[in-house]
């Protein structure tokens, strides 16, 4: 097993940012500055496609649910992202979405296919950094643990939540949900699930049926108004809502 | 104009509880008992069918409003409910309603068409009722006012903020979506709506085709999993901060 190396330290806002590899896989762990060392659930975080762990989304949902609610966030460059080489498969897949995008011609299986790749690479890596992470004494075994995962994040997260029992609730931001819907019929933890009403790439219906799928008990999804990139942001602080209750955390910075 | 007549006032869990009348409509006001007569935004809530102003689910949303966000909340007993008399017709449609029942035949019809009434004589009653409270003191003109119905709460809500400007957010529960579609569409202040994705009484479709039809910028669906009654506790919560955002508090109570 690799342990977690950390390679870089900052803070700002409240918030301690530890850059790490766990193996040849770059992350970044950021927790509460009053707090950094102190045990606490840890929220693993997948970023979205083309996207990386230093996203401004990242950063700003790492933020909420640092400050707010005291907990480590973890995030980890997807494949073929962030301070990772890109494969030829990589650059292939991208050119093929670059000219489906620039013909108007459907993107919608080129991504599906891509991501699917990627979550089979990346669900294992998930499973290694979690293991790493929880050798650390400030997020120790047996902790609680949740995931956030936007597009491709949902993509590699729907399959790594099915299979990892460590996981005991999830906030998924809508991705193409077509080859998801076996995987969301294996989860049993609690679900929210955000969905774009007016979404213009995915259709209504497929993001609908997804959430349909879930055999969580709890599950609930937050559709609003608005196109594709338009999530509003306080579903950022529904999701630190989220966890605080399935965590059991209190929220003390209110959102 | 009638004005606000009290009538009894009692407190309890950091609520002050007021009864009051407005004409003949017996309402209850409550207060945070730290300010209860601090100015500070008001929330009118509207009861569910055979439910009245102080349900439990009434006075649990209103202690969460009041102490979390310092709100003043104000139900009022719909026509023929709590303590206003049944006429004939109440009577007779209740009847229908229980035999339907009963014999295990569609409610919604009787539901949809006695709602449909009681809310053309509920939309006057609140207008006024809202009237007399703008006069008091702790309230005021030109503030902010909210809405939060609840089944029959909704089927007068809907058509109550469709053509009262002084409300200029409202939460919705579900409730049979049929005659609301209209009034929805001339909707347009911030809306939180909530079903139940596996609600057995009111058919999923129709509930999305309410959510879909109101024309509001900003609305934002919670569908949870679970039956027609099984409204998850933390929707009142994500109430109190969908209201602090669009009626200008903060939460001080986290949630």
């Amino acid at each position: 097993m690799h342990p977690v190396q950390f390679t870089a330290e900052s803070s700002s806002n409240g918030v301690v940012e530890r850059d790490f590899t766990v193996g040849d896989v770059p992350g970044v762990l950021r927790s509460p500055a009053s707090g950094a060392t102190d045990r606490a659930p840890l929220i693993l975080m997948g970023h979205g496609g083309g996207n990386h762990k230093k996203s401004p989304a990242m950063a700003g949902r790492a933020q909420r649910l640092a400050t707010g609610c005291g907990f480590h966030v973890a995030v980890i460059d997807a494949p073929g992202h962030g301070d990772r080489p890109r494969t030829a498969h990589d650059e292939q897949e991208i050119a093929e979405l670059r000219k489906a995008q620039a013909a108007g011609e459907p993107e919608g299986p080129i991504v599906v296919r891509y991501n699917a790749h990627l979550a089979e690479l990346a669900v294992p890596e998930w499973r290694a950094t979690l293991d790493a992470l929880q050798e650390l004494p400030e997020i120790g075994a047996g902790g609680p643990v949740g995931y956030v995962g936007i597009g491709l994040g949902t993509a590699i997260g729907v399959p790594l939540v099915a299979i990892e029992p460590r996981i005991t609730a999830a906030v998924f931001v809508s991705t193409w949900p077509d080859v998801l819907v076996e995987k969301a019929e294996q989860i049993t933890v609690p679900i929210e699930f955000d969905l774009q009403w007016d979404d213009e790439r995915i259709p209504r219906e497929a993001g609908l049926a997804l959430f349909d799928a879930f055999a969580s008990k709890e599950k609930t999804l937050h559709a609003n108004a608005g196109k594709h990139l338009e999530l509003p942001r306080f579903e950022a602080d529904s999701a630190v809502q989220f966890f605080a209750r399935h965590l059991g955390r209190t929220v003390t910075s209110p959102a």
